[in-house]
């Protein structure tokens, strides 16, 4: 498998999880973001939506990461990231879904772009809106994970959930957003990031990314 | 089965049209986004993320349209959405969930709420935000059923991706996007609408709707 996309991209990054705790094997080939390589004739004639991550697996290029893992997982059902109890399935995409459509579609970088052109606002706005997006989400999800009385993860290992809260969660520190007062989402994201499949996906350790210790 | 719900809200219209194809009973219950009574204290206390729809079934208070889908279509394997195969699974999860995060998320009523207050943007403003979010998936979407050939629906009949697509079509409408120029999707629509599964979930035949007509 082939997998391209970019070091910082949330979505790149859920991909790189899945795949490592699946324990997959993958070619990581970068796409500089900031020269809208993904926007090029190029890679659009494999992914008509520009965007990263794309998957070349088992004879297609494949867009949107949330479709890209759950075909993975059904593809490839060993180390599955989805519970087999259909109660517990819900809840890990109920968890997932929330964050991936309310709070990191909205702080997408495309749309981070257009906030500053053609919308005009300044990059303190912008960090405002970040933090809002992720607050309104992290409320009722830390609530969720409190009624579910959770351990260190969702479930008994890391998967489908945790795959999609990491990057989250390295967006929040990057955007200065304080998780003290949210400590199931802290302790998880702790948890899984002493992990190594965690470290081997995080953005810190990728070809592409310049500040990476070589 | 009851479904908490607004007559406008695309999420509830989703889960509408699912309902109706797998032919599953339920119960519609009007929230007042108008008056906010998804953030009031009755509601919140069942699903913290404060959002229609709500499904309440198999003794659960389930948030999350799209993890709804998802476990509506494992829980009730009748009438499936997701066709059988693991690729057209894949195809309808990729354009669907390319819908669902990158235009619906960024287009939901939150969304266009801050953007007039505290951004302080005008509805003409917000107009233009509107359909460049449905323009920018729109495209690409289009570009995509043209490459799979499809016919009067993605698949032989409609299913998950015209659970999601549908909604979106109708919001085109109201945003005066032009749809002239997507064949492939005003087709698919088209062929949906005259369907009775998709005029009963229709937003104009809903009793919380105060233009139907009695």
């Amino acid at each position: 498998m082939k997998l391209y996309g970019y070091f910082r991209s949330s979505t790149t990054y859920r991909l790189r999880i899945a795949l490592e705790l699946k324990g997959i094997d993958y070619e990581y080939i970068p796409v500089n973001l900031l020269t809208s390589e993904q926007k090029g004739e190029a890679f659009t004639s494999r992914n008509p939506f520009g965007s990263v991550p794309m998957l070349e697996a088992d004879g297609c290029d494949r867009a949107q990461s949330m479709a890209q893992i759950e075909w993975l997982d059904e593809a490839y059902p060993e180390n599955s990231l989805l519970p087999a109890d259909l109660e517990d399935r819900y809840t890990a995409r109920e968890l997932a879904y929330a964050i991936a459509t309310e709070t990191h579609a909205v702080n997408n970088l495309p749309v981070l772009k257009y906030l500053k052109d053609p919308l005009g606002h300044s990059q303190e706005e912008i960090d405002i809106w970040y933090r809002h997006w992720l607050a309104r989400t992290f409320a009722p999800l830390e609530a969720r994970l409190a009624q579910l009385g959770t351990g260190d993860f969702l479930f008994d290992r890391p998967g489908f959930f945790e795959v999609v809260l990491l990057p989250q969660f390295y967006n929040a520190e990057r955007f200065q957003f304080d998780c003290s007062d949210k400590p199931h989402i802290a302790r998880i994201a702790q948890a899984c990031l002493a992990l190594p499949e965690f470290q081997r996906a995080h953005p810190d350790n990728q070809p592409d990314n310049p500040e990476m210790s070589s």
